[in-house]
């Protein structure tokens, strides 16, 4: 037997148990915020089609897919087609992470590993007309993978978490998203986070009323989005490398760099329909949330831009004090999910950000004690009663308890130093003197008693369980 | 825009949420019952290493790994590296499906896709031995990828059900798995299961004891597992077909084709150190079973022999009546596990077929009634109403109920028949003559109440819910 490595593959993570567990308590969490909304779940394969990926992602989104290779006969063919081709001067192409070759790429590969949830959820909303309803609210969690260079706090596999209203032009929607995002981190414990809401209309508007050239308008709300981190200064320089000029810039820059209000924004792009299209979007969201959750936390801000081209109405992000990345963010992007059916269908949703949720609330003390793995150890201290330490065990197990048994005759010292160091709060024994019965110590005090019955057993169990 | 195939990837599914829903009703009483027992959740990644998965699986297993294409210019030098290869008149290999090229494949590939849940936690087991129990009870529910030609019930991503006792030789583990896993199974719903056992000890000892040669053990413990399937005349046939003599073949049926009890088969053993060992295991197996949920269900069966090559003691098998294939199976396999330690670790597991016990479920009506995705549907009859709508939904979703907001006015007989249709047990809207207040619709008896206060929505509400 030769030793192999144990570790998992660069960028991937093995979760143990007590890993684990933080994890699904923030998605059960989630999922049952979502499903109190009547988001329905919603799970896609690993692995899709490489036509179904390619070319939704940009080209670096295309650079970044993991590609599965194809088998047998057609792999055959295709290495011989690749090695041709790559004979071809202008096959291989250099780039970031070294020579590339993509077109050989697609001779080698059928399929690719899920990128994003949008993606796979347009292919389903266009492939499921008939079963699914016209409005379509789901919520996806599952992993999405990325060849990117790994580092900290950045992983090939990660999860991500995402909620759709598909097939709806209301407001209603937004707020909804909103609210039940809201609802989420606000049940993880998140007490002081903000929603910022904006509009990419009001954008459009925005820089369209400073004079800034049509082919710029991307490069600007691009900007916008720097102000937090790059200032005003910085955000001026980014703009003028782009080209534009020192009027429009001042202009601009004069519109969002103090976060004015709704009402100021209103008067500025006074003229607009586009402008006032979006002002409105964004006082019917503000008003339907005033019965949410999300209330006390939406707040307009001129300044967030979102950095995803795909957006084409309300944009949101959550920011938390002195965090300086977000948990979530979304909006409504009604001409993506349509690219399977071949028209545009309206859609809003938002994604919150597990991994980054996950480290916060670590950070921040925000899981609950009661995430253990037991509630007692069950042990016999002589190996003639392991039957009936298993009896026992059952006992404690029927009624809705975690036990675990120990698997060989065990003193009960030892035991209770066990489940001492393994922060179980109860240890129960089969002593080796057979008249005492059950024996049972609790950890919150350290008491010990001896003789109980298993009625009593379970009543301990009780009381000590409510004391965590 | 044009039209992309809309269908998963071949072999792979779509979960649509009630399917989904189903599927979560199944791997949560999973994990409730498994929790219980004290074992712990464990995760690893999609992909591993290709090293630490090939030569684990047999060449058949090495042949359908889904294997991950290289990056950048590692993948460029491969191309040129498997292209020298194949011309190579030994490189390309004809198999079932066509030509291969093994060896090619490597220079393209570094990862694989997990094929079973087995070789990822023996690496677990070796990788984090500080920060594991010694002991280390664990469950597992991921899914799987195998090239396969996909086919009725057989698909290339599918879920596998595993829970272990590692690092323990104790037979508690094996009653333990048992004891779980008729749990599980009765949670479920199935009542006239059974649960056969045997030893993979004992079937050595009556091989060896019927006269068959060493070389030809596995040959007869594979045609013993075959039984039921092909009679005892055709075992006869299949032993013939290895070269076993007719004497030895007599011997070995006349042991075990009429199943006979434990008593008959350790009489017929009485002097193998192996079959009395075995024999002991059993026993205690089926003594401490009787303390266990498995008391009803556990059968010792000589005829039983599993499949897979890697059990060392105990095995055990899911039989339901009337049904060919089992929904679960496991054993004892204390030479696998330590592999990536470079030493033997004593191990029992229990595999669960949850692919199976889905469908078998469904066949049967096992799934509950209350599965539904929705309590309540609420609506406007006016678009005013709407965040008044809103409100009323979120007081219904604030007292733990899940309702959905229709993202329009409706009115209420269409809102009705949306909820009929949609099989929603309530519909709660608000009236165009606003002094009707809010109005609601129960579905088991088709009244509708209007005027209704919050807290008297609730209360319908609650009463409807218990009478689903």
């Amino acid at each position: 037997m030769s030793k192999l490595s144990t570790t998992p593959p660069k960028g991937s993570r093995d979760f143990l148990p007590e890993e684990l567990r933080r994890r699904e308590y923030v998605t059960a969490a989630i999922r049952q915020v979502y499903e109190a909304y009547g988001f329905e779940p919603l799970q896609t394969p690993t692995f899709e089609r490489l036509e179904t990926l390619l070319g939704k992602y940009g080209d670096e989104g295309d650079q970044l897919l993991f590609k599965v290779l194809l088998r047998g006969q057609p792999l055959v063919d295709g290495i011989r087609r690749a090695s041709e081709h790559l004979r071809e001067p202008s096959a291989v192409v250099h780039g970031r992470s070294g020579e590339t070759a993509p077109a050989a790429e697609l001779m080698l590969s059928d399929l690719g590993l899920r990128y994003d949830l949008t993606v796979p959820l347009a292919r389903v909303y266009a492939g499921y007309r008939g079963k699914l309803p016209a409005v379509f609210k789901c919520f996806q969690m599952q992993p999405v993978w990325r060849a990117d260079a790994p580092g900290r706090g950045r992983f090939r596999e990660f999860y991500q978490c995402d909620v759709d209203v598909v097939g709806s032009a209301s407001r209603l929607a937004e707020a909804e998203v909103v609210a039940a995002a809201s609802e989420c981190l606000a049940k993880l414990g998140f007490r002081s986070f903000g929603l910022r809401l904006n509009h990419r209309g009001l954008l459009k508007a925005i820089v369209e009323r400073a004079g800034i050239p049509q082919n710029n308008e991307t490069d600007a709300i691009v900007a916008i989005d720097k102000l937090d981190k790059l200032g005003t200064q910085g955000v001026d320089r980014e703009l003028a490398a782009k080209g534009i000029d020192r009027e429009a810039r001042a202009q601009l820059l004069g519109l969002v760099a103090d976060h004015p209000g709704l009402d100021i924004v209103q008067k500025a792009v006074a003229g607009s329909d586009l402008g006032a299209e979006a002002v409105d979007d964004i006082r019917s969201v503000l008003e339907l949330s005033q019965v949410t959750p999300a209330a006390e936390h939406l707040v307009f801000d001129v300044g967030l831009a979102r950095g995803l081209d795909y957006y084409t109405g309300c944009i949101f992000e959550v920011a938390v004090p002195g965090l300086e990345s977000s948990l979530g963010g979304g909006g409504r992007y009604d001409d993506l999910i349509g690219m399977f059916l071949g028209k545009p269908v309206p859609a809003c949703g938002f994604s919150l950000g597990l991994e980054r949720i996950l480290v916060v609330m670590d950070e921040c003390g925000l899981f609950p004690s009661w995430l253990r793995r037991l509630d007692a150890v069950v042990a016999a201290a002589q190996v003639e009663d392991l039957r009936e330490a298993l009896r026992v065990s059952q006992v404690i197990r029927a009624a809705g308890f975690r036990a675990e048994l120990r698997p060989k005759a065990e003193k009960p010292g030892k035991l209770r130093k066990y489940a001492d160091e393994a922060g179980v709060p109860t240890a129960v024994w089969l002593e080796r003197d057979a008249e005492h019965g059950v024996s049972m110590w609790c950890k919150s005090d350290g008491s010990i008693r001896h003789g109980l019955g298993l009625d009593n057993v379970l009543k301990v169990l009780r009381q000590e369980l409510d004391k965590c």
